[in-house]
């Protein structure tokens, strides 16, 4: 991938391809391999939180790692067996190596009538438990009988890994991506936002900007909790923020505002996402969820959206076996890198500027901007220029003249350009975060935290 | 009444038909026997004002009872009887025993041409003059020659009387109930409004709550200016009010807006009504209608709505002897009685709390509040809990969370109530009033405003 | 049209014509002229602004006059003469004498292929060349060959003239009505403009108001910003403007909001045209047009809106010779003055109250304001009485209280008169400005500004 840059679909297909066989978790082996093939792509700083730690109202559990699990019958035939498809454990089970009657197991045994062929996804991260799941059609052909259970699992003290890709800007204001890495044999849920992301954070990082961005790689919820625990003095930078995930199903965007629900990032999403493709929907926010629900909850209030193409919850296939490989395209993965790399840019230029000649019109046509001759209608360019300069009084970013106007927002940036080298324009200081929190250098509080371990950065 | 209580609606309407026959006008003895009537069953605080008392820009007129009133024909027939109806008399007609033409008569006779066979409703308190109503048949029927025309009725110092039901609570601030009292055999204008509000009145008088309660009964316009002067000092205390008539004809309820339009009892009782019937019509405040025309006057401006089925003028039947028990169903006023009491119950809950571990999700898992399981989808009860707790940063009320989850109500405040006891969340104070007033205890107004006579507490 | 007023559509149409043959410009002899034909219907300050006077970003440029044009062929036949149409020279073409091949003359020769018959109308203002403009029909009928061409224009230092009829009011607040008269025989733009301005400004002088108004006739752009500059310490009196244009073809009115899109004058204008007729658009604001753009320009921003029929560039005869005088109807010219009339009117009238009687309703029926009897629906001036006694704490207009009631603004100012007699209302001061600034004498900066020549008030 690194010969081949990863910008085409196929290229994003691929890499998910990759990532999908991988048995993850919220912690363990398969976590740490998913971001080691991450690190190929990109540079990561990488962060190990210990089992033990306290993660404001969480802690971060033994870690778990599997090597085999399966059920076998009287005759010695597996008949769930974790070695055909990581979904068929538990995610989470504890160790057991027992023998039952087929009524005792049963409760143990997790399937989706609806769904007689496909392997539910479920997991027990806090309660410990063992169990299986598989497919309800080879639940109802189990005969009664002893059956053996083998979980060699094991649950320890170890660690919980996450990682970011952080690329400084002009400006410690910072854009901030997220996507979960938690999910194992699910493929758009979540090989497309993690595909993305990685692409993303390497595009990100060939060519510095205004904005420092950074990409998080993490566990769902308590890999969330603890990004925020551990970055808490330096959460009033982030400016603009969107949770990535389930990115390559055949269903348009759909845009989830954040909680705040007005903020600039929910006003560029949508304006993006639906100029790609205008069957896409915008829901309010609503606090279930991927990550967003730990980055909006009351405490926080980050200004992050989510983009995904279908919801969770919303498609048949979700949370189970079904969810594979077949049902991503390379089409719709690289449609969601191109929406994420033009939210990017049109963040980096929806300025809000200063008409330096704001008393009247400026005479454009002595400096060669407009048509020398009177009285025919004004060039599209020209009315874009009397757009930008009329409404910029400071107040106005290209965004709210481009919605205003219904000129579009490029030939906006174009002429804004222009006129700012003509003098006739300069940018506005940005406007300062209405909550604007202390920030502390990062490093000197990782020196603080030492329940929280970084490993540094691995390239 | 006091042994079957008034909660069913058949109570309701076995009092309102007790309530019909009487002359009630804005004094005197009917007003006073209707008073009596609802003392059987609730505590009042009764309050006379003396005729002559200034008001405001009025003042208390002199009081007016009747004992007969006819117009009989040469041959001594009587061709309209007061007897007959009560509405007969122009209400407040003075004294007179004469004899007249029938032209002379006639500017003296009045009637609905459009509805031959109703007696119209008509008053007279401030202009003295004499009258009387009749149907339009009769009136058309009556032959040429003299009259007798006797009106007993006697205009004389006296006073106005009105009564109030208190129950307070935990807080000083009040909830107001107002309904009018004066108007004579109309059915659903208003014994529909007072048997509901007597019957409201028992029920809050059962048990204490959060809020102090107030149940108005008083003459329309000058009653209620008599109240408010009376009450001016406490005003502030007002926190929700509504005004209540018209509540037992065929038609779905109508919620008319305070004067400020956003109050929260604007949304509370709209939210109520349209759960209960989503017919239920909304409409803004106009200064016309009853007595939320003097309550939502500029000087007062008071957060008070008003609930009805048919509006005033909105009914055919309205101001007419048409407007008779017939009219009126048991099931709208045990319905209209409905939608006061769960009024009531979504105030008293309709706190706004704030969570107490707002940095993330709390972890509801370990609390017993979430399924051991995860990869399901949370169950309803779950969900209503990360609303709480993602909107319970002490700006949303559960009434903004239910109108913005979608669920409903009830079960919002039953997780919240949860929530509470697991030590998840805690009640906001309730915010303040806009403009708060100073509040003197009502005792000692009583004692400064001697021209406003108070006979006390009767039960 | 001194004897016979203006009033009527004919008289206005009448006046149109005697505008239209004028070869007007931005500078030169058509402005004054055009000038001296207003000045006989109303008094004017005239002012003369020097070629080369800086002003904002611009300079007033050299006066164009100019006395004849042609292009003649080898047989001395004039193909384009400025006799037959002042459309048919460049307006602002430097002098010139030659002869010229076809193809070297075919780029100085501009048309509308889309409309063979229309003279275009074409400008060079700033940017210093010679052309001609005919009919497409005639440019394809020139045979190849050498033709001599002859501009007898003049170029030289002069001034640019601008006039305005100031009516001083009770208060310095300024309304201001702004027309552009420097088009050439263009009928609807704009003759129709400066006939309505003509005749608005004589009604408004025979009476003064509560307001000062200012109707100012001055050259599109150039001129306009010579008056802003001129006047830019007064801008501050200024709290409702209109530009006027585009008067009087068959279109429907187009009130064009002002860049703040919620001033007053934009709810008064869209109120009066709307009554007026119901087809009436309402655009919102765009830097394009006419005086609005210097006007609303974001250092001045001031309160005025547009009131057109068709808009520029909206309709297909608009630049053309086509836009002539049968494109005009006396009935529009008349119902848009009737527009403004209604305009000032409404923002006379359009005061906010506060009602002395605040406290629950006043007493109507005592002050002979109300019906004696009671039980009927109040009449219609009764209900405007409770409208406007309810609404005024100082914070709504009468427009406002028209929009709310759904009564009729004139039957609201009859009861707000009625109630103002009888003490129980009083107007409230008018709000100011959102961004007063200080407001120098008119008289002492002219004499601080020498570069601006004023000729003083003529009549």
């Amino acid at each position: 991938m690194r010969s081949a840059p990863l910008s085409a679909g196929a290229a994003l297909q691929a890499f998910a391809a990759e990532l999908y066989p991988i048995c993850r978790s919220i912690t363990g082996a398969g976590v740490r391999q998913t971001l080691r093939l991450i690190n190929r792509h990109i540079e990561l700083d990488w962060h190990e939180v210990p089992s033990g730690t306290k993660v404001f109202d969480w802690e971060v559990p033994l870690e778990w790692n599997i090597e085999d699990a399966w059920v076998a019958d009287a005759d010695g035939r597996r008949v769930v067996d974790f070695n055909a498809h990581n979904l068929h454990i538990l995610n989470y089970s504890e160790p057991v190596r027992t023998a039952l009657g087929l009524e005792q197991l049963k409760p143990r045994l997790h399937t989706i009538p609806a769904h007689e062929d496909w392997i539910p996804y479920r997991t027990s991260y806090y309660h410990r438990q063992w169990g299986f799941c598989l497919r309800h059609r080879e639940l109802a052909s189990l005969r009664p009988g002893r059956y053996e259970v083998v979980v060699d699992s094991s649950l320890a003290p170890g660690s919980l890994s996450y990682a970011e890709s952080v690329v400084p800007g002009r400006s410690r204001d910072e854009v901030l991506f997220f996507t979960h890495i938690c999910h194992p044999s699910l493929a758009n849920d979540n090989t497309s936002g993690m595909a993305i992301a990685t692409a993303l954070a390497a595009w990100i990082a060939a060519a510095p900007r205004r904005y420092s961005y950074r990409v998080v790689f993490a566990p769902g919820t308590i890999g969330s909790l603890c990004w925020l625990q551990r970055n808490r003095q330096r959460l009033g930078r982030i400016r603009h923020g969107l949770v990535l995930g389930l990115l390559a199903d055949p269903a348009p965007f759909t845009y989830k505002r954040s909680r705040r629900g007005d903020c600039e990032i929910d006003r560029v999403v949508e304006y993006v996402t639906r100029s790609i493709d205008p069957r896409t929907r915008v829901m309010d926010f609503e606090p279930y969820g991927y990550d967003e629900r730990q980055l909006c909850s009351p405490g926080f209030n980050l200004p992050v959206g989510r983009l995904t193409r279908s919801v969770n919850d919303g498609y048949p296939e979700y949370h189970s076996s079904a969810d594979n490989l077949a049902l991503m395209s390379a089409s719709q993965l690289e449609q969601g890198l191109e929406a994420c790399k033009q939210v990017i840019e049109l963040l980096e230029s929806n300025r809000r500027y200063i008409n330096l000649s704001p008393r009247g019109e400026p005479r454009l046509g002595k400096r060669g901007l407009y048509g020398a001759m009177g009285g025919r209608s004004p060039a599209d360019r020209e009315r874009a220029m009397l757009w930008v300069l009329n409404q910029s009084d400071g107040s106005a970013s290209l965004l709210d003249i481009a919605q205003r106007s219904g000129i579009g927002f490029p030939a906006l940036k174009a002429v804004a350009d222009e006129l700012e080298k003509a003098s006739l324009l300069r940018a506005a200081r940005p406007a300062r975060p209405s909550k604007p929190k202390k920030a502390a250098p990062a490093r000197s509080v990782r020196r603080k935290r030492p329940d929280i371990r970084s490993t540094g950065r691995r390239k």
